[in-house]
């Protein structure tokens, strides 16, 4: 993901900034914060200004939504006892939506080392409050000259496109039976249930998006734990839509397989699906759908080799194959950028 | 406790599966996972599936309650960074309770070792989400054979007759003297203890200050509570030492007695006592104490009367003596502070 | 507190922002966020400002630890959804301690109405990592002028001075007679009080089984922690019965108390008691009993000898045989159902 240039603002709420020291159940027992913590930290910041952004012409109560990340990549571990920094501004708002940038800075403050961890875009939609049905209208930020604009209503587009893909890809779910053999899909695959509790959901009766994001890291981190049995951390996560509100008292099932592994990465595909306990027997509904990269790491940090994903059915090598042009593709994108930067 | 076979069972919502990585703060400072943790998420389960069931057949929306467990062994230890499986499923039914069967496994997922850690039963009832006073009936499940309802009756009828013995015996247990003469010291003095978690010591092996007032505040807050019966809300806290660090793993007791009461104001000590179990006995020391201002709030969020604490003691005389001057000097400096301000 | 004036400082980190959404269990159920709530976000803002300060000067790692707060009052209530910021800044300097101030601003997102409702100021003393026991020098922070240091001193005097003062007070306070007699029931009786919170009652408004349990545990544990001095665990828990739904907004207290002891093993009898604190003046009612039994494990995980519980009352007599038949029976049932299985 590339930098996004700041827009022209001179007020104190177009910024902000959440801090807080790391604690131990943050981190794995390898003492790496989770990447599913500094997710939800992220999706914190991103929460306060976009729904603050959205009261700010005086009409209609609204409460912004998350309605997509993209593509986030982990680029340093933090530890137990650091202080992390995130911070989020508003970069582009068309007419329904609001992109916001969050940058995330770890500081060790007995070094006073700061590094930059997280870069992050998330997409909001604000709904009323008085009826979270209703999407509104999102006041118009003001940009520093027309090209920041324009770059922003592409970055607008492109992310369109990709949000009705998904749509349609996340509706083909088929949950295999388990299998012992090791390395195999089965071998390694994971799901938890979590029930929705009202501290998942402060500012309106939906879950947050980052709590459910943190669920998912947590679901990927067990899955890539199984398949090497060694000290793993979150190194990216693709683009994941939104693509339905999560009812407070709802049970959610996350679901973790792994679909592709390249000689220091693996891939796991991460679902959940949403039950509404309370009402109507209507089953399961997928809710939302991501792809986690994770690397194993040994006691110096240094990325160890996976062990290669066995394959065993039809459609376990499709998404293999469907892995390794993601993974391909990433590593095209990130070269091509090393060499526009020197 | 004999294991209960199966229900023929073919629908999803049948059993459950709830799985976590287990944190530092679910285990004490050997690493050993505390029992209370994994009581926690046998009920999360089967609280889960007894609600689900109790809402298949579409009438009356309504939630499950516990209301038994029968006697559980903890058959092995768990550690931080075990995943703890807990599958849930229904293995009886009578027409007003649900019970149900839950295995606990912990997966070490670095040796990929699984081993039995819990079995437990569980009793429901079913509460109208319209009247929580009304029992609703709970739908039949359906058996493999004659045999497995029989034995579940049987099941059902013994812990039918223990639930009637505990309730006697538990009417004829005598607790300490408590002064019940609303208004008085006695009759609001509170107490709590909490056991210092890793989350509490996030940068050094000692408790956060932060973490020591918000106990602080929940006891005064539970005493002020305990005395009004109303709304009420921190409206100053005096100068507060500390003079001792309270390491990780020591127990710390929190007490609060009301001392002093305004018209309008009450005022609360608060002790902090420290006992650190895993050393010698040197039994507790006093680590922090202060004085905490509440007031009533109706629900207009205006002041409201408070009732006049009633002295008994000659101690309590002279705390309320020293509590009135203390409010006399906070209003004068006050009244000096905004005639400068003028 | 009178405002202090900010110190002349252009590095960023002279000041540093911490701010969340405030979410249901930061409240109490009227929605006024708890005072402890604050505090807690306040020492959190301090403790990061003050260990970054005394960690400036690249000798010695240190990390702050609170030493004081001077008098808080809580201008504002602030309610779930609001955003809180909590600013802090270092505006003095001893040689043995920083002086940090503190100002709380809540922000209703959705009108965009700010307010300040806290200002608070902090004392940290810094410790040495290497060896806690001790002090380390701070390095000296710039002034704007003179007079902003002398205003400064004279702070850091008064403070001093009042330091002293309650240290010599909190020294005779006598604390309820507590039968330190090593072994006895009294030794190791212990309770809690637990103010009932949303999140303890995700589906519904009372409390979910699994969380009374929980306590029920963690109280029982310290129990057995006092009286052993060792690494407890959960053995086993009794059935246990739930005559009682409990209500949020509720007190529960938790008490335990040592019943019986064999060569490897203590049984703990558990109370919960439940105080509507908002209803009327009924008093507490119990609602929960049950047995816990705990082992005692060295450092290799086996079972070490349980020191014998010193009986003196007749009461405390007939409950250590009723211990003992309980042990009897399950240690008889454990043995029929071995040999049925062989």
């Amino acid at each position: 993901m590339q930098a996004v240039e700041k827009l022209h603002c001179q007020s104190p709420g177009c910024s902000i900034q959440v801090s807080r020291i790391m604690r131990p159940d943050d981190a794995n027992i390898a003492g790496n914060v989770h990447g599913g913590t500094i997710l939800k930290m992220i999706e914190e910041a991103g929460i306060i200004i976009s729904t603050r952004h959205c009261n700010r012409q005086n009409k209609e109560r609204c409460v912004a939504v998350l309605a997509r990340v993209e593509r986030t990549d982990f680029l340093s571990p933090m530890s137990i006892g650091d202080v992390a920094h995130v911070s989020a501004e508003i970069t582009y708002t068309s007419k329904h939506s609001v992109e916001v940038q969050v940058n995330v800075m770890a500081e060790n403050i007995l070094t006073g080392a700061k590094r930059l961890t997280n870069r992050a875009t998330l997409w909001y939609v604000a709904l009323s409050l008085e009826n979270v049905d209703k999407v509104v209208e999102i006041p118009s930020v003001q940009y520093a000259n027309p090209e920041q604009q324009e770059e922003g209503r592409k970055r607008y587009e492109a992310q369109k496109l990709d949000r009705i893909e998904t749509k349609q890809r996340s509706e083909d779910i088929i949950f295999p039976a388990i299998n012992v053999e090791p390395y195999t899909v089965g071998y390694s695959q994971s799901s938890l249930i979590h029930l929705v509790g009202p501290s998942d959901c402060a500012l309106h009766k939906f879950v947050q998006g980052g709590v459910t994001m943190k669920l998912m890291d947590e679901v990927a981190g067990i899955v890539a734990a199984r398949h090497c049995k060694t000290n793993i951390v979150t190194a990216s996560v693709d683009a994941i839509n939104f693509h339905q509100k999560i009812q407070k008292g709802s049970v959610m099932t996350v679901s973790g397989r792994m679909t592709f592994t390249s000689n220091k990465s693996m891939e796991i595909e991460v679902f959940v699906d949403v039950d509404h306990v309370m009402e109507s027997p209507k089953g399961k509904a997928p809710a939302v759908t991501a792809f986690f990269t994770y690397v194993s790491l040994d006691k110096e940090g240094k990325a160890l080799p996976i062990p290669m994903l066995k394959i065993e059915t039809e459609d376990e090598k499709r998404r293999f194959e469907e892995g390794r042009n993601r993974y391909l593709l990433t590593k095209a994108k990130r070269m091509a950028q090393m060499q526009k930067s020197q």
